[in-house]
């Protein structure tokens, strides 16, 4: 709906801002509650290398058009929406070969034990199909409904104390969006699933920045009404920073408390940035 | 000859283009086509790691001299001539102690059993050196000559097509020059030697951005047609981003189809923003 | 002293030149030395790996401002002292914790043995308190005296050669100051000893990233003549640069002659671009 009308930049902040609260902020605080408990915690490295690329590859995608941008003088925007275009079927296609490695060929990375050890840590180990259906069900619906209160209360008052928009999109709506991905990563890190934590902190990330993305860009085409894929600067800088640090700490399949501080301190960085910018 | 002219833009980007190619397209057809026949494929981390750290050097050699000219206003063509010329002196340096790691100090990551596997899978074990070295003539001088016909019908076509030159040098000039190094490396990764794939693919980057792109400074200093090291800001990007997305995924030692994807996702997608610069 | 007289700019070309010269020249030299002498050397790679991260972030500490400086047009000298201000206690926070971590909760990975080795590679074991303190006040008054003259002469030389305050400041007067830290460093790396060379190189930049620099914009605060981090684009892609190649070379926990060559490399490229710069 917020497409539809046109609030193009809003849609585009909560974007950036979804990737990188999810890296940066649940991600961080996962590592850093479950390191507070264990003293080093490990995880697959093949599936947190594959994660990193993917992330590093969503950067590219917004990466390049920027770039483009800013060495295209004169009026580039025709070509620019093609562009826009044609990276999000990359992107697009990336991310279903991905989804192809990780539920089929590759499974074995990812599933199993894990799968298993995480409902036994949410405690719904045992549950028969259509009672984990309901309860799905119920959950989506009331953090919705709960979602909508919040953001909207949240917006008025954020502006009543003079934030700006971008803070409000790419800040505060991020991190009340991702309250359920926050909640349910801090507690697997917290019975040492970390394998699941990082599954739902940069695979939500990934899901935004090569799914939800680019969907945007072909529903805005098919409307009439396009979107491009091309961010602010600052927001292009943020998500490659936040793709970096990530890369850096993912990469070695161990973390520790100290990595979860790290990846915060990036992220309260770019949050008081946010703020002052105009 | 393409220097002497004076075609300084036309070297620059078959440069640019043939370390992008290979670090993207070369080992993304490796790395997928062994993939598909090989669900985990493992090759040396301290050779791959070597390996991207001299491209990242490469990546360095072209950066500074971008930013040089960014941030110095004015006439600065003088020293960026000097500035060109003492930053090939030390990548051409770089490259003689690589060659002495590789050939001398360290062989042993490198040679041995992947040599013997190599003229394995090339179906030339037990081949004499005077056969060798016929048929590499001979196959050298019909390569060359088919390139010769080839980049002429394709430059001819692609200008009737309304491609730009640029596209012509990074993209399809590239692609159809390194022809050889493709269906090398592609055919060792297919028999597991993901060793020597990385090592033509690869190393094929290098050689060019730590020997030919130096060699071409010198001899443009000499002949009195100086070439400096300052590319478009597009393809120091370019460069940048993909050795950023190399080193993420050589540096664990092993590689799985999905990586393959995505090194060719990250080609396609400079390729198409290359398609469409002006 | 610097700071108060408001020679900004010298005292920012000194951070960025210890930081750099720590990462590149007296961690090159010493795995370049150390690898001469062995094929291979190992060390800690958590401890490595979170050097590397708190030099990353020492580089988004720096980027975050200069990107806020080139997007924020008009006059925000006000709001930019802010930020400076705000992620300077960041920063403060984050090397505060990250004692923590070292000296506390993970000071497994590195004290105990190495720090005996250390010891006896200085040939100082079995020394007790007081001449340990005694000999640590003289060596530090010499130093700090005998520093002093060859920067003032230095400085001298460099002008009457026409070199900037730039160059004087980011090249010549870290490699002056900086001797103490290259003599030990390389000692300890020529004993085998690369954990420790590896914390006096790494962990005097980020000493100087994350505790100098910030205190120096509370003094500047504090005082009332403010001290911001935003330092000039060269210095600011440098540190970047820098921070990358350590990262890359840093992270498999090894090294060989040849990463001491391509660190030593990447910093004369960059010294070369810092002579030439106005």
């Amino acid at each position: 709906m917020a497409l539809r009308a046109g609030l193009l930049d809003i849609v585009k902040a909560s974007i950036t801002g979804s990737i990188i609260g999810n890296v940066l902020l649940v991600l961080g605080l996962s590592v850093l509650v479950g390191g507070l408990k264990f003293a080093r915690q490990t995880f697959n490295r093949t599936a947190a290398g594959l994660g990193a690329t993917l992330l590093a590859l969503s950067a590219i995608g917004l990466v390049v058009p920027a770039i483009f941008h800013l060495v295209v003088h004169g009026n580039p925007a025709a070509h620019e929406q093609e562009l826009s275009l044609e990276i999000a079927v990359v992107l697009f296609v990336t991310y279903l070969l991905s989804l192809v490695f990780a539920l089929r060929t590759h499974k074995h990375l990812y599933a199993g034990k894990t799968a298993h050890a995480g409902d036994e840590a949410l405690g719904v180990a045992g549950w028969s199909k259509t009672k984990s259906m309901l309860v799905l069900l119920t959950a989506t619906a009331l953090v919705a409904l709960m979602s909508e209160f919040l953001v909207g209360a949240v917006e008025h008052t954020a502006h009543t104390l003079g934030m700006t928009d971008v803070f409000v999109g790419v800040i505060l709506v991020a991190i009340i969006g991702n309250a359920a991905e926050h909640s349910t990563a801090v507690l697997m890190a917290s019975k040492n699933q970390m394998d699941l934590a990082m599954n739902i902190a940069v695979g939500s990330s990934i899901q935004i920045a090569l799914f939800v993305a680019p969907v945007l860009v072909f529903i805005g085409y098919l409307s009439g009404q396009p979107m491009n894929l091309l961010f602010t600067t600052f927001e292009v800088v943020s998500v490659v920073l936040s793709v970096g640090v990530v890369s850096l700490i993912a990469m070695d399949g161990e973390s520790n408390w100290m990595e979860g501080v790290q990846l915060l301190a990036v992220y309260v960085i770019q949050a008081i940035a946010f703020y002052f910018l105009p």
